[in-house]
This record gives C-alpha cells, sequence and structure tokens, in this order.
C-alpha cells in the first residue's frame, strides 16, 4: 500500500486549472451579487473540518438560489472546463471541498426549503442545504422524523454525497438505505431524475445510489426525496457502564447477534467520557460506556431494554441506568455528538486526526481492541467513540498540529488501524468518505479494477473532469 | 408513450450478430462437453417465463462451473464481440434471458454452493446458482434465514440482477438493502469485488448497488454476501377477509402510516383465492383477502397482532383467523406464493400478461382499483395478488393465446394501469425488472436524460455491448 498524502504535505493541487478573466465575468454576469470573489468568503469555502492545508482557495463562490442556477453554473464552467465543487455547510471531514484542481465553489445552502411533506407515504421531498436538525424541526409537527445523525448539523445533499449516517443507523439504515429519488445536475449542466417516491423498484440501474456517496464528482443533487419514519410511541435510552472495552464492545456484538432491533449503540471510552464531562457538564461514570436507546411500543421498549439489561449483566456490566425523560435523553445524546469538539478541548490547541473504519460485527473487538493498545503505547491522546452495533468506530489521536512527530505517530497508527480493519474484511470509511485522505486505503480495499471501474464511470458522465476532480480516485 | 413492443410482432432480433464458427470452435475447445450447441439446451435457455416467443435461441450455451470459467467465457466472447446473456433457473418475467441480439447463453447454476456461512455477522456468501430455497436450507441449523422471496425458486444470482424482493420485503428489504459485497466478471473477462462484508461504507461509488438490478447488461455476477437475519423467536400468521378491495387497501395503507413493523403484508382478491383454493385444496373465504405475518418476541407479535386487527376491524374486516401451527402458515404461504400458477390453471390454455407497477402507499387504492375497475370492464378473466405493504401488485390478465384480440385488450389494461401508476408517482416495476418488455415505460418513467446516462454508463463499462445487449434500454 503506499502511503497516503501527508496533508502538511498536501501539494497546493495535483493540477490546479486556470479560471478564465472571461470564465468569471461570464459568472459574475449571471450571478451578480450571487458570484463572490471576496477573498473571505473564497477562503471560507476552501477549506473544511479535515486536517489539510495549504490548498488556495477557489477562484469565486456561487451562491445558487435554485435547480435553474445551479444548471447555469455547471453549464458555463463546463463550456470552460472550469472544476466546480458543490458546497453545503462545510462540515465533511476528509477534504472534499478544497480546490486542489482549482475552480469554483457551487453554494447550495441558500436552497433551504422542504419542499414537501407526505407525511401518508412516510417521505418529504427536500433542497440540498436544507441541515438534518432543520428538517427535524419542520416536520416535527406531523409526528415524523429523520434519524440519519452525522455529528454535525450537516446539510441533506452533504449527507447524500458522503453516504452519511450517525447514531440511528443501526435501526434505520444509512443514506444509502433512505433516499429514494433525486433531481440532479449533471456535468453539462443538463437537469435530471431518478427513483421515484415508490418504496421499491427494479426500473433500470439504481442511479439514485450512484449518486449517493459520489461526493459531487458525478453532479450536483438539487432535491432529494427521503424517507421519514414515525416518532416511536415509546423511547427509552440507558447509560451503560463496563469495567472494559472489551466487556462493552462483547456485548454489543451479543446484542446484534440476538437480533435486538435496537435503536442506537454507542460506545464512549473513558477518556472520552472524562471529556464530555467537563464539556458538557455532566457526571457520567469515568469507564468504558454503552449508550443506548430504544424505540417501539411501551412494551417492546422494556423488553428490549430487559433483554439488553441481561447481556450486559452477563459481560460484567458496572451501572445501568435510565434516562426517562425527554430532557435527560436530549442531555445524553447532545454530549454523545458533542463528544469530538469536547476531546479536542480536553488538549488545548490540539487537532485531531480521526479514523473511521467499519467491519463485520464478529470482528469489531478485534479491530478497536488491537488499535488502542497501539494508541496507549504511543503515548498519544487519543479518544474513542463508535457506532458499535454497526461496526463502525472513531478514533481521534490528539496532536500538536506544531509538532511534526506527533502527526507522524498518529499517521502511523491510523495507518496500521485502517489496514487492520481491511484484513478483517472491513472498510476504511463507515461514513466520512474518501476525500483526499482515503484515497490509497480505498485503492486498497477495492483492488485496481473496482478503482478503475469507478474512474470509467467518471470519466464517461463527466468528460472533462469538471465535478470536484481529484476526489476518491486521482483523475 | 410509445407503445411497447409487442411481444406477438417482437423481431427476432434488433440486430442478430453471427456467432463465427471460429468462436464457438474456441468456446468448445475450452469447455469440452460444458459448452453445448444442442437444439433442445440452446431452445431451453432461450426462452423464460414472459410473454415473448419466436426468437431464434441462442447459438451455444456455456455451463460454468466457477468464476475463471465465467471469466474465460466473457473474455473470449470479448474477443469476438459475441453477446453473453447471464442463465440462473430461467424464471425471469420481462425477457431477460432471450437472445435477441443473439450470442451464447452462459448458465451458472452449477455455481450452486454456499461458499461461507458467517452466522456471527449475519451474512453469508454464495454463488450465484444457489437459489433462494437451497440457501435457506442449507442455513436452516444456524437459526437464521434469508427472507427475499419472489414467486419462483429463482437463483441468487437472477435476483440480484432483477432487484428482486417478495413477499417479506415488507420488514426486511428488497435486493437492493441485502446484497452486501459482490465478485463480478467485467464485460472484459476481468474479475473485480465490489464492497465488503462490513455493513455499511462510504468508500467510492456504490458499484454493489449499480450491478443490483443491472440485468445482466454490466457483467455476470459470480460471488454473492447477503444480510441473513436470526429466526424470529415468534411468528404468527393471520388471514382476513374484507367486503371489499379498497377496504383491504385501506387497511394495508393504515397499517403501513402507523409504522407496525408487520413481516408481510398480501392482498389477493376473490378471483384468485378462488383459485388457489382450488389449486391447493384449502377453503379460504372467496374474499378479497390480505395474508399476514408477524415476527418478533412472543409479546411483541400479539401486540402488533391486536393492533393490526383492530384497524382491520375498523375498516370493516369479516374475519380474521390465525395459522398457529409452522405447517398451517407454510400451507398459506406456499398458496401465496403459487397464486400465478392457480390463475393460470383457473383458465386452462390461457396464459397471463402480467403488470407489476409500485406507487407510494397513498396512492395505492387510486392506482389499484382504478384499474381493477377497467379490467371488470374489459369482460378478460384476470387475477390481483400485491405486496400491497410496499406499494406494489400485480394484475395478471389471463388471455387466450390464440386471440390476438384479447392480447390487445390487455396491452391496453397495462398501459393505461402503468401510466396511472407513473402519474400517481410510482414506478413501471417493483420488482421483475426492465427487460425487453417495459423498456417504453422506463423511459416514459425514467427521462430521456436518466435513461441516456444508463446507457452512457453501459456503454463505458461494455464498451462492445457484449453483455445481455438490447435489454433495459435499446442499444
Amino acid at each position: 500500500m503506499n502511503a497516503p498524502t501527508h496533508p502538511n504535505h498536501l501539494t497546493p493541487a495535483v493540477k490546479q486549472r486556470e479560471v478564465s478573466a472571461e470564465c468569471l465575468a461570464e459568472l459574475q454576469a449571471r450571478f451578480g451579487a450571487n458570484c463572490s470573489v471576496a477573498m473571505a468568503v473564497r477562503e471560507h469555502h476552501g477549506r473544511d473540518e479535515s486536517p489539510f492545508i495549504d490548498v488556495p482557495p477557489p477562484a469565486a463562490v456561487i451562491f445558487a438560489q435554485n435547480t435553474q442556477d445551479v444548471a447555469d453554473a455547471v453549464a458555463l464552467c463546463a463550456a470552460h472546463g472550469v472544476p466546480v465543487i458543490p458546497y453545503g455547510v462545510g462540515s465533511s471531514l476528509e477534504g472534499h471541498l478544497l480546490a486542489v484542481q482549482g475552480g469554483v465553489s457551487l453554494d447550495v445552502s441558500r436552497m433551504n426549503q422542504v419542499l414537501s411533506v407526505n407525511a401518508e407515504d412516510l417521505t418529504v421531498t427536500v433542497q440540498p442545504g436544507v441541515t438534518r436538525k432543520q428538517l427535524n424541526e419542520e416536520i416535527k409537527s406531523t409526528g415524523l422524523f429523520f434519524p440519519i445523525d452525522p455529528g454535525a448539523d450537516a446539510s441533506i445533499g452533504g449527507m447524500c454525497a458522503t453516504r452519511a449516517s450517525g447514531t440511528n443507523a443501526v435501526r434505520y439504515g444509512t443514506m444509502r438505505e433512505n433516499v429514494l429519488a433525486l433531481e440532479v445536475v449533471t456535468a453539462s449542466g443538463e437537469v435530471i431524475r431518478t427513483g421515484t417516491r415508490a418504496k421499491k423498484s427494479s426500473a433500470g440501474y439504481d442511479l439514485t445510489r450512484l449518486f449517493v456517496g459520489s461526493e459531487g464528482t458525478l453532479g450536483v443533487m438539487t432535491e432529494i426525496s427521503l424517507r421519514i419514519y414515525p416518532l416511536p410511541e415509546a423511547v427509552s435510552a440507558a447509560v451503560c457502564s463496563f469495567p472494559s472495552l472489551e466487556a462493552a464492545v462483547q456485548t454489543t456484538i451479543a446484542i446484534i447477534q440476538m437480533g435486538v432491533p435496537i435503536a442506537r449503540v454507542e460506545l464512549i471510552d473513558a477518556a472520552s467520557v472524562r471529556a464530555v464531562n467537563a464539556y458538557a457538564k455532566l457526571d457520567l461514570a469515568e469507564a468504558p460506556l454503552l449508550l443506548m436507546e430504544f424505540h417501539g411500543s411501551p412494551a417492546g421498549v422494556e423488553e428490549q431494554a430487559k433483554t439488553v439489561q441481561e447481556i450486559a449483566l452477563e459481560h460484567g456490566s458496572v451501572s445501568f441506568e435510565w434516562a426517562t425523560t425527554p430532557e435527560e435523553r436530549t442531555r445524553l445524546w447532545t454530549a454523545r455528538h458533542n463528544a469530538y469538539f469536547a476531546a479536542l478541548q480536553s488538549r488545548p490547541g490540539c487537532r485531531a486526526v480521526t479514523t473511521d473504519t467499519c467491519v463485520p460485527i464478529s470482528k469489531l473487538a478485534e479491530a478497536m481492541l488491537d488499535s488502542i493498545a497501539e494508541a496507549e503505547a504511543s503515548g498519544l491522546p487519543y479518544f474513542l467513540v463508535g457506532h458499535v452495533g454497526d461496526g463502525n468506530f472513531h478514533v481521534g489521536y490528539l496532536i500538536d498540529p506544531n509538532d511534526p512527530k506527533e502527526y507522524e505517530t498518529a499517521e502511523a497508527l491510523n495507518q496500521r488501524l485502517v489496514h487492520r480493519a481491511l484484513t478483517l474484511g472491513g472498510t476504511c470509511t463507515g461514513e466520512h468518505g474518501v476525500g483526499l485522505h482515503k484515497m490509497d486505503f480505498l485503492r486498497t480495499e477495492a483492488g485496481d479494477g473496482a478503482v478503475e471501474m469507478m474512474r470509467t464511470i467518471k470519466r464517461a458522465l463527466d468528460p472533462h473532469n469538471i465535478m470536484n476532480p481529484g476526489k476518491i480516485f486521482s483523475l
């Protein structure tokens, strides 16, 4: 396996393409004030939550208001061979938004309308700039909800682009399972539709799922139809602490293998619990924890919880506490969602090098525990959180950004962790995407043949390579 | 919308390509007795359960024993520009298997090994010729099962190719949700792998789901990793009869909208009940029926059943009877699976022109009842069965194959039914696939832009157009 590109050494552009004065003038003529060349705006759009630095910002930022704007922007850029980088809220983690080949950023955050709520069909259609929290706020009165919850309040468009998931995926699936249909602007600026609101279909190639996870490299999503779910009649949450990470992991494995329809089962290691306690003013036991949630009828929830409690006890659980009120639950899950930021604050001035592997559930203990032993041995501070019900976990190595040695140590740990996951039949990214950071890992995971097939599809659908070029694979 | 190709008028080949004597000699040299040119074998492989006739059989049939055989057969055919039509058990319904552009049939039915059962991960890896019943038989001792059940005992490879589903999809999803990873022989004879056994991944384009539903037009699947599920602790089934189709449909809609996790909810109309009774020696009430099944814990199943019984009563259900023993349940579901054959027997010598639309659940009554009224008015015998929990239903018009007028009437009814479903936001095929029969409907449903994108992908991945050419779209 080749070494992954070193973020601190990232060449500002593989092949920075020129955005001609003529192209810029045409964009400004078409978009007026919605085409900005202000450096602050460009710089804001030229970075994301990834560790990459030193990449020049895009030449301009276009704020699209509607599908026609997107189509015109892409068509105009296509005519000039200028890269287009779709931008939602800027929360992606693997360098997806960086203008490594130059070009313009196409900001769809103002396309933030919930277009229709079909409560009877359990579907909703939104514009790509709607965020997950906004969506849930807007459909609250219907008694329905959208379960996918990456850590950030990401845009639905961005979540489609990275095939995002989060804490509820163990029960409700990921964006892969929950996107029904799309309106897409292709690389030539044409508007097409994929899928319908029917729950299933055998009508030709699954273009919807080709776009979900394509990281902006095939087109721009301008409308998204999603599955939504009835709010469960009963919800209960529990916090269960364990004497060891292994006990917590083995409990999770047993829960999944027994087919308990648990809605959430999240692992937090002792260090992260400490960080979360400090950050969110909680007093959770500073031991490896499982945060769990059960959805169903009152009797169903009670039954699930009882089964899980028995499994946990068999694995030596130390305590099992209930969060019964909605307020307590919200506090707990907000704390979980803030674990990343809490961990960052635990070492002031640090940044995190994070991992995102996912393995078959029976391999979870092996994948996780050996990697944690290596992290311990390195002396670097780290945190561990995991959507363990899916076999997906994140280790974050907290490094001093000014100490190249710490970065090297973290990258070496990351390499070994991902390698181990791949050897165990897993994937290099469960939910963050490939972006710039995982291109070499993808090649190891998928093999040259499969990556070449992805490239072939990309070349066919985007012959001038203008859609977010240089991401997922080199091209 | 253009008229769909008339089966009785189907030109034997859009462009029958020659299979040269040289190519045949090379195939025979490589495959020996596993390359048959016997007319009976070729004819057997040149038809399926579709209504198409008068298509010349493939020039030869190759029986592949392993991945290398498939790779060699495809590479050899690629070198000669000869079409390759993957063949499982021949149960597809829309003309997928017909050699409309000539070429050879590649029979994978002897690749029928269950390669590995990972009970701890709830996954299994099989060769494409394993049938769904065989798979469930072979994993029975693990306490796990594979839920997808199209009417026929189809091969898993064929089920992948058509994105099949069946009666359990309302709870467990379709092949789209249950295929984790594939080994595929591409159109150039290269072997690639897509996906891993990890439950989720964001690692690049979703090639797995591009192949699922591609109807053999992009490559040949040679290994398939599937999700399997713990056999539910408790199962109960019920038969509920209604005074009208509408009452049965409205009951279904209410069940789904309430979020009841029902495992199966199947509609059978009175005529089909009559046919099934005669065929399977049952004494079901000859009225519109819902056959339902509940999976879960004993208490959970009881609770679901109670809720559903209340909903049914509110909609005027006439009776609600339990099938409590496994034997009774098996008899009931076998009867359901044989509904198609039972209906055929109800009019000796007839054949069925079947439909397969799927609509958003709130539109199900409208889609179904107006079409049934039209069928009644036509005077043609018909049957109706439906995976109504998914909004998917089949009408079969029972026609005299020697009476072109009956065929015309059936096709006209079909046209109106599909048109109506598309207008209501549905799809022209819920689970059977496009094949030859639905190409025009697909264009109406997806639009020229999306179909052209499918064609572009096909051209890029199969530049010589040898993989099952002439299916899904004209090319």
